[in-house]
């Protein structure tokens, strides 16, 4: 059964007219009915959370002025540090980098000062590195449109948890795809900022050079406000919202065939063509472009991530080899094995990517692609793969996404149907550096016209 | 016997009463005179000098406008393209990367339109990768002060023909202290300009994130003048000459002692600590500093250094081993024996060293080491040493110089003094990025109280 108030926007919720107790009563109510099939959760603070419900309850009532996000319940990736929390990265515990229980990351320090009540901590895909969210150590999270598929990775439990109205909305980390991925494959909303845009400090690394903070919500709209208090005030400082509602007509939207739609699920290109004719009607300008930096720099992205990664875990991977998952060791091994010239090689194919791009902005404001090129896979899809199931998945599901981690491109996953078997299709835009306010209003007047978000998952 | 018009400045000589003709017949006749003991030149061009000085002198005849550099005869480093000419980079011809005969490198069209006669190309350390151009195919170039002695390198040839009179002035390539160890080590002035500040189109590459042309003079006035022509108009543009002849108090010149003044020639101690008075004399502010960062990032220099070389030549490697001399082989190896971990390592201690140099900079003016800490050694001292004699030196030759290309620093060497045995020593200002400007004017004020560059070695 379900409850209306955990379909309600940001904007709905902080109106005045919710109280923050009852909020997180129905928010908790619904965990405890979904969390058994989901397992979005690493760990939920129940009564705390409550707790600080009526605190801010009884501040507004003294007529203190509510943050922008006042009692709205938050869920974080549990590789963000929160005061009085262990960071578990999805790790086991000899293997964890860090478990800060004593300070706050940038991003949860900004969402507290606003009013945001931190719910629980997501389960991921451990340490961050995979697409699936099939943890060995914290178990599979499920897909809530199909608990027999994953919700992608890494940030799959904050996808799984927004999609299922467990949260407003949740916090995930972006490194070669981890807000978008889960985002695309649970049909929500998620933004992967310009890299540097939301501080990472407090957020334990995955690959430093890329590494982004990102909001999943079930709206742009409501990204939009979670971005007004995470961006901070770096400049350029905007107001996320303030192009909502505005027409996107003359907007220039590029396409690139060759890489981003080759290889599509049947169905993932239909919705994804559909789209594009939806955002057409609205009066934007289709661009065909051509970008033959594409692939290498795909291939650059993951050469630096597993480098990076490897740097980072090298210590703590030679003294507790057989504590990682089958998947995340294949990885940080291999990143091990790389060479100083495949790094220069990749340094390489990023120099090219970014002239491609910066004449490609010269062109067209966005560019679009599907988010993923295939629907939620099975859990354990691939088990009899030599290679952990996760990394016989990874460079599908990574095909759209990971190139913007290597530029530091903003790119935004937006939900655009579904397939037969009712799993969501999601389609990607990418813009300039910088440039996410945009993103968010396309995004945003592409759900006012369509209401794929409207749909809920059956019986959840 | 000393030919005394080969002893003027650029300024004397472009004042209009010296005679292009003369003056390429003059250069010419030292050359004869000194080539056989310096072997400084792999190709030397008389008939087409002659030709272009006599063109030039008609050209003013007819009143045209004689440019900054008209009739001042240049010597370039053999791994510049010049039109008509092979660019042999010092080695066999199965592994030169580039031979391209029909453009000129972006350098050199500015020194051409300005007036300037290229006489010849220099001879270099095997692919600008080495210290000491002790060239196994073209044979070492020899110490003008003396010729038991290397000249430094990897612009050797470039140096030696500017300390002993060959030309007026030269083009060097420095990735790791190329144009400035010679310059110390021959007692001429030499400029690594800010990464980026003389385009290196046409440049062949040794390692692309570092690589960098620099003058070389006799005098900072003359460095000056050639920095006019060279440095394009690319912003910030300045006229290198406008401060020259200003006081230099109140200038703040900071002193790390770790690392850049630690296993010093005695002499070269005792000679850069004069020349620390002579400045502090002429005004300036000694402000002692503390840089943690160096050691790891001087190291980091040395590991993006071999890895890009290593990148570059690898196929040419591979196919004609045996056609690189000794020690460039070993780098390359070595270089192809880097992990990516060692190339990110490399990358954050680079990261750690930029924000420890904007700090230092916020404090002083510019940075004063010694520009190498020994003065010139023999030649092939290290020939029973299990590595090429060129690769002992490296770590030596390269400890003064080598971080301020990772870091994109503009660096000067300046002659401050000579060892009892006659041999030059040199000390090197590094200043903010763009900021070359302001080491050229204390290099000229210097130049100016001390008169070092007014000694010449004996017998040229």
């Amino acid at each position: 059964m379900m409850n209306d108030i955990l379909t309600h926007s940001i904007a709905e919720l902080t109106r005045g007219d919710i109280s923050p107790t009852e909020l997180i009563q129905a928010t908790f109510a619904q965990i405890e009915r979904c969390e058994p099939q989901l397992n979005a959760f690493i760990s939920l603070f129940h009564e705390e959370s409550l707790q600080r419900a009526k605190e801010i309850e009884a501040e507004i009532r003294r007529g203190e002025s509510p943050g922008p996000l006042s009692g709205i319940p938050i869920a974080i990736k549990d590789i963000i540090y929160l005061v009085g929390t262990e960071t578990t990265c999805g790790a086991k515990n000899s293997v964890r980098t860090v478990s800060n229980r004593v300070i706050d990351a940038t991003a949860i320090t900004r969402l507290k000062a606003a009013g945001a009540i931190i719910i629980g901590k997501t389960n991921l895909h451990e340490h961050a590195f995979g697409v699936t969210t099939e943890n060995p150590h914290f178990g599979a999270t499920r897909n809530p449109w199909d608990t027999a598929h994953v919700p992608g990775g890494s940030s799959g439990g904050s996808g799984a948890a927004v999609a299922a109205r467990l949260c407003t909305g949740a916090l995930g980390t972006d490194t070669g795809g981890s807000v978008r991925i889960p985002a695309s494959l649970c049909g929500i909303v998620g933004l992967k900022p310009t890299y540097g845009r939301i501080g990472v400090q407090g957020v334990v690394e995955l690959a430093q050079s890329l590494d982004c903070v990102g909001p999943m919500c079930r709206t742009a709209h409501d990204v939009a406000i979670l971005m007004n208090v995470l961006a901070g005030d770096l400049p350029p400082v905007s107001d996320y919202t303030a192009d909502l509602g505005k027409p996107i007509d003359g907007i220039k939207v590029g396409l690139h065939k060759a890489h981003f739609f080759e290889n599509l699920d049947a169905e993932v290109a239909a919705a994804v063509e559909t789209a594009i004719q939806v955002l057409e009607e609205l009066g934007v300008e289709i661009v065909e472009l051509s970008l033959p930096s594409v692939p290498d720099a795909h291939h650059a992205a993951l050469t630096i991530l597993m480098a990076e990664a490897a740097h980072f875990h090298r210590e703590r991977l030679l003294a507790h080899r057989e504590d990682y998952g089958t998947d995340v060791r294949e990885l940080l091994e291999a990143g091990l094995e790389l060479s100083a010239l495949d790094y220069v090689t990749a340094v390489r194919a990023r120099d090219a990517a970014r002239r491609d791009f910066v004449e490609v902005f010269w062109k067209v404001d966005v560019l679009l692609t599907p988010a993923t090129p295939i629907p939620a896979p099975l859990i354990s899809v691939d088990t009899d793969s030599s290679v952990g199931p996760s990394n016989a998945l990874r460079p599908r599901l990574t095909q759209e996404t990971r190139i913007f981690n290597l530029l530091g491109l903003p790119a935004i996953s937006v939900p655009c149907g579904f397939t037969e078997a009712g799993l969501p299709v999601g389609m990607q835009l990418a813009g300039k550096l910088w440039d996410e306010k945009r993103l968010i209003h396309i995004a945003d007047a592409y759900q006012a016209a369509t209401g794929w978000h409207t749909r809920y998952p059956d019986g959840l």
